[in-house]
């Protein structure tokens, strides 16, 4: 009988689900809209029934534990906490309910932790003790793991690094702060940027014939692609505030590597060629060449599993 | 027979050291110049037999270990690296001289960290898990405590919160680099401070009337005790700076308390009242009130030694 664990990824919009072996192998997965449970007990039974039917359809396997990475999740009490996007308010008890109608255990934190967790049990920084991994997606979450321990701090809700103060009294943040750095450095970040810039520079950009509100990181990339003055000013822009975030990140816990994780990440040497040159600049000279930002090791499609799959190997076992 | 460990601080003017008990008394004390000993051999002989000295005068007590702090102090390896402020040049294994010497176990750390590590033994931080000190003397230094760990990360130079970049491209630091922190929230940043708004301001001060190389954060501590204006807004100015760095310190790893020790802590409400303002308005909301800001709870006169009395209690027993 194959050991294996369940890693759910709970979104905003899907939650995705998985039975993954020790060695990071997804041997069934399953998906469910989160939004058509508006009631949380629902939900709950809905997992249940799909973490049976993986185990039926994967055979001779025994789960020894179910991992899930939640926006907004506390890894001490197993809760999801004022979760804005998500349809349950308040603060939901999830793990103890999911243990309550499966029987088996489970370990929750928030998608970034888990996005670090994966990176260490199976991506990239297997080994290594200390590391940071930033989520670039529409926001900037982080995940911290020092002397080879996730940093959960105090509160359970350490490693906001999205919410650095980069500018102080800059762009105006979700978190009700300014400045932030997930402002900047993120995919709604970069098509900030590209306003801004459109609004000091007066080079001709396809990106001025498109309405703000349907404007993508993805469309920005494509033309910084095609040498796009805008838009390769807008990276340039982009990795010059996030080089400030790495370089104040690695001061504090002083990690082997840093890696970058999500969307923005696909735009490749757009981004790393300017964050690389910036990070020389703005890094305590000391640090220089004694740490790495690097992509991550983790198939995006696979991640948001991985990540709370291994939460649960090296959390239950 | 009496349990003690011997603290050692080494500055780049004086060597202290201490016969210290479990609770925090300091049985006997000695103190070298450190700038007298070139030839860093003569130097472990002389903390040799001022160990012994101290044995003698402590009367019957077994020394079970000795800790030591020291600027640029690299615990993985006991060495002392590329100190500026020291006559030894290059990396100085002062670790395992002494352990030789003395045939006593040596552990040794940078001097903010051995700063944290008091706290944790001896002084407010007692029971914390997560915790911050900040010794805001000529520069800024930082000894982090996650999860009951000190930070050492991947270089075992973790935690030098004094070169975050605060204002990017800003002062120059004596690191190299430009807008640390330390330039700002320190001694010498308040005395730079105070230049900047004399060029800036046109109020009359006596502070216009001391050579700026002679001009120290107490002149201007007592100056602002007195309401004046220039030197009021230097701490405004300074507590901000500072506010950003704290800020920016609690969203990594989510501390219960940060704790600030040194020269411009005697500044008391001057500096404080200012502190906490611009803290709650440059935290992400939802941290307000999840963490404290506060004076370090270890008299300063003895900070340093029992700080590397703290690590050796910690660490080698």
């Amino acid at each position: 009988m194959k050991e294996v664990v369940t890693g759910i990824d709970i979104g905003g919009t899907n939650t995705v689900l998985g039975l993954v072996d020790r060695d990071g192998n997804i041997l069934a997965g399953d998906s469910l809209l989160t939004g058509s449970y508006p009631d949380v007990a629902d939900f709950v039974k809905a997992i249940a029934d799909s973490v049976k039917k993986m185990k039926q359809k994967a055979g001779d396997v025994e789960i020894k534990g179910i991992g899930i990475g939640a926006p907004n999740g506390n890894y001490y009490k197993g809760t999801i906490e004022q979760a804005t996007n998500l349809v349950w308010r308040g603060v939901i008890p999830i793990a103890d309910m999911i243990e309550k109608e499966t029987s088996i255990k489970v370990v929750l934190t928030n998608d970034a932790n888990a996005a670090a967790m994966g990176e260490m049990i199976f991506g990239a920084a297997k080994g290594m003790k200390d590391f940071i991994v930033l989520t670039l997606g529409t926001g900037l979450g982080s995940g911290i793991v020092v002397n080879g321990q996730m940093v959960y701090g105090h509160t359970g809700f350490a490693g906001e690094l999205g919410h650095m103060v980069i500018v102080p009294n800059g762009r105006a943040c979700g978190c009700g702060s300014h400045g932030c750095l997930e402002t900047y450095a993120s995919a709604t970040g970069l098509v900030r940027t590209v306003l801004l810039l459109m609004s000091e520079m007066r080079d001709n950009t396809p990106l001025r014939n498109i309405p703000p509100a349907q404007l993508t990181s993805k469309m920005i990339a494509e033309e910084a692609a095609k040498n796009d003055p805008v838009a390769l000013k807008a990276f340039d822009y982009t990795a010059e505030k996030l080089a400030i975030g790495i370089a104040n990140s690695v001061i504090f816990s002083s990690p082997q590597a840093v890696f970058l994780f999500g969307g923005l990440v696909n735009a490749g040497e757009l981004l790393f060629k300017p964050l690389r040159q910036y990070i020389d600049k703005y890094v305590m000279p000391w640090y220089r060449g004694r740490f790495e930002v690097l992509p991550s090791g983790i198939k995006e499609a696979n991640a948001a599993v991985l990540g709370a799959a291994a939460l649960a190997w090296n959390e239950i076992l």
